[in-house]
Formats: structure tokens, sequence, C-alpha cells
């Protein structure tokens, strides 16, 4: 089983540690003083060091016990990439072939909640929707990261609901920023596992459930914009640093796509899983 | 004069201060320790207070001795306006009627430097274009903010020069985050002016000028979406915190406007002006 270092909640406290068939090892008990947070982790390069000395402890919580944390509490950033998987640039039905650069927005990261917590449905609108994705997040950081070593700046792997008001999307003239950001409409979690080689994310499946039908399915190997190139595209522009978190695109299949659209609704169980990295599972309530 | 409160860089530290004739009074060696910048500065509700009391005291350095840095080093969002003057809808000649809702997108800090250091073009596009904007700083916090009484939630006014990488602002499918984001692009400052009331903001005019020359200019009393309701449609979906950052948008006359287009080169000077908040001047440098 590939390492799980999550942020949770327990014992009234904001912690770290390692998720075991066992329970919650707590890690922030240990080097909290030293690495507050897991972002603080990554950028000692100690997430694989601290996963495997805590292979050899006793679990500090039974896993009832905690509340989910989305990963990297507060990343210098967190960006998504919009449209990455074949089907879906067609879905858009406006006749114009696959964008030669891939479309990015940004999350605050109030927009999220974690594993296991419900993601809420705002008053304004009854257009709540699911996006899977597989989440990166960058451990070395760099500017004009070349694609020959991009895959040497992951530090970990995650999961997303990237949860969306699908009519605050196109709210505005541009951009879909309103329609991303609704305070806890999405989800990143359960964990992360630590990023080995290209193996571990070249080809696996990502799929989506909504009450255990499969709504998403596809394979990273369709991806339109590769893992390395979306690193090495964004830090063209920007510097990434440790703990920037980048959502890497949903397969075709949201709710928004079917005749009539199908939303979430409080009760619904959505989860997205995708292989060697776990199942992300989050309910739904309204606000 | 209106007080000035300012981040800077002095003696090799990062400090905040007030910015006076006589020159810096630095502030975080008083308050460092309680409000370690002036996000939690804001926070605690002490702007004015600290404004007050830097009148009664000498300055610690000279302006010539100080840079300035971003006033607000790491906000939870800095939040950006587009299209929020009358002609600039215009200038998109797409034929639309203004639009419903303001369009939004968002800046990384590290796409902004402060106030006297020179914006730098990147070797990726020649395209690098100013937009003259006033910025708000949100004092207290709010989620569904009304506009009656939204005022009430700003701490402070600045400015910002929203440069923009204008070819990659189009370079995708959706979203303007690439040509938004290049590091060191754009500007903010001088300093931070705290806010009074209604009559300081509702019609003063915002001026941006190249080496002199008086390229955008209108009065506040003409924006699309007020500040009242910028705020309240952003609390909508997010939940705004002391320190956000909301730079509300440009007037007509950006360089990619002239036919043809007129783009920053090393060299030029570039002041965004407003009645009582002050001028921000920065120079472009080739990377």
């Amino acid at each position: 089983m590939n390492a799980r270092i999550a942020t949770f909640t327990a014992g009234g406290k904001t912690r770290y540690g390692a998720i075991t068939d066992k329970g919650a090892v707590d890690l922030s008990s240990r080097y909290g003083s030293q690495w507050p947070t897991l972002r603080e982790v990554i950028e000692a390069g100690a997430l694989r060091r601290l996963a495997e000395e805590a292979a050899g402890l006793p679990a500090d919580f039974a896993l009832s016990d905690i509340a989910y944390q989305i990963p990297v509490p507060m990343p210098e950033k967190l960006i998504c990439v919009g449209v990455n998987f074949p089907d879906r640039n067609e879905e858009y039905k406006d006749g114009q072939a696959a964008p030669p650069n891939p479309s990015l927005f940004i999350r605050f990261p109030r927009s999220f909640v974690g594993h296991g917590e419900n993601l809420v449905r705002p008053p304004e609108s009854p257009q709540l929707d699911y996006e899977g994705e597989i989440v990166i997040v960058i451990g070395k950081g760099g500017r004009r990261i070349p694609e020959a070593t991009a895959l040497d700046h992951i530090a970990a792997l995650s999961l997303c609901n990237e949860g969306t008001i699908r009519d605050w999307v196109r709210h505005a003239k541009f951009n879909v920023t309103q329609g991303k950001n609704f305070d806890r409409t999405g989800s990143i979690g359960p964990w992360l596992v630590p990023f080995t080689d290209d193996a571990q994310i070249a080809d696996i499946k990502l799929e989506t459930r909504v009450n255990g039908e499969v709504r998403q399915s596809d394979r990273t190997s369709r991806m339109i914009f590769s893992f390395r190139k979306i690193i090495a595209y964004i830090s063209t522009f920007t510097t990434l640093v440790p703990g920037d978190v980048i959502v890497t695109g949903t397969p075709t299949g949201a709710g928004a796509r079917f005749d009539p659209p199908i939303w979430l609704k409080p009760g619904d169980v959505i989860e997205v899983e995708a292989d060697g990295i776990g199942i992300l599972r989050n309910g739904v309530v309204d606000e």
C-alpha cells in the first residue's frame, strides 16, 4: 500500500500524520514545531521520510476519531486546469478545435472541504456539479521548468472533487472565478500519496461515482495536456513553490452534460477514485 | 494629508510603517511581535490607530533608504475586477451589452512589485501593458455583505498597475489567468490610505500616465460596478477576510487599444494616480 499522509482534526486540534490500517499516526506532535503544516514538510523534502518513519509507529487516533482537512491547508497557489480530456472540449459544442494551451483558473482553499465532509449547496443556485480530478502537489519549486524534468518537481498526489456552481461559471463576460469559488463546494484529499515516478500516474484510471453510479471514467494517458506539460506551462509565467497545488482536469460526464442536467442534491454521495491514490468521498448538504 | 501606511524593506529587513514628509516611521519595530504584517494590523482593526500614533513620532528611515513592497504581502485573496468602466466594454467590439455581473480573476501576490520597483517584461512576449486601478483592502470580513453596509468592510485604499501580458490573456480557451500572473508584471502601492467614508472614493479621478502622457483618465462615479456592488457580489460566493485585496477595474485606454498597439518597453515610466490616494510609479526592465 502506498504511504498516505493527511491533514486532519483530532482531539480539537488540526494535525498531520500517516493514515494506516490501524489508525492515524500523529506526526505533527513529533515534527510540528519544526514544520507547522504539510506545506513546510514538503518544503523540507521530508514527506517520504516521515511516511517511512510512521510505518513503524503505533496509531495515535482511531480513523473514526479524525476529521480530514484538505492536505495542504494554505498553499501559496491552487491552480486548476480546465478542459483537459478529449471529449470535454467537444462538450462545449462551439466548433473550436482542441486549444493549444491549457485553460487555467484559480480557487481559494476555502472553496474546498476535506474527505468525509459535506459539500455545501448554496441558496443562490441548485446547480452544484461534480468534477473528479487528480491533484499534483509541487515539491521542488522552479520557473520555466522543462517538460523533460517536470515530474521531478512533484512531491505528492491527491484527488479533487472540483465542485462547481455551474450557472455562476458564466455569470459574467469572462472567467469562471465565481462559479468555482463558492465556499465549501469542492473537496481535496483524502491524503497525499508521495510521488515516486512516471509509472505512478502515466496511465491510471480516474473515476467519479454519484450514489454508486459511474458518471466519469477515463485514463490519465488520454489527458490533452500531460502532467509534464502542465508543470512546464504554468511555470513559464509564475514561479512554482513547494506546496503549490495543481488540479489537473476532469473527464467527460459532469452533471451539466446530461439532458436534462443532473445536479447534486442533499443526501448524494460522490466518490472520486484513482488507481493507487485512493477514494475521495463526500456528501452534500444544503446551506 | 491622508495617513499613509506602507510595507517596505529598510536595513535589510521587511518592515511596515508610516510614510511622512520627514521619512518612514518604523511601526513594525514597535508592533511587529504582535502583528507581524499589515494583514494582522488590519485584522486587529488597528490601522488608523497606528497611523495616528505615527504622526507624533520621528522618522526612522529617510525615504531614499526604503524600498516599497506591496502593502499586504500575503493576502488570503487577491481578486481583480475586469471591464468595469463604460467604454471598456465597447473596446471588446463583440456586440455584447454591458454584462450583468463583474468579471473576476485572481492574481498571485508574486505577480506584483512595490512602488518604485521595475515591472519585468518577460522574454515570452513583448505585449506588456498597463492598467491603472483603485485597490480596496478589506477590514471587517463577512459573507453575503449587503450593498448598504458594504463600505463598512473597507479598511484601506491603494493603487494598482494591473500589468498584463496581453497575448497570454487569450492563450487558452477560457480565462485570463496566465496573462495576468507573470511574475513581477504589475504593482500595488505605494501605501495604504485608511478608509474614512464614501466621499473618499465616490467620485475621484483615476489617471494613468506613461512617460508623462495621459493614457487613461476617468472617475470612479462612472464605474459599471460600484465599490458597494463589488463587495456584495464577491462576498456572495466567498467569505471575505481582513487583508483581502480587491482591484476594482481600469478605465479605457490601455496600450492594447491603440492602433497599432503601444506596448510598454524598458525605460518607460508608468504612473497611476488617484485623488487622495497618491501616485504609484514604476519603471520597466527586460528580464
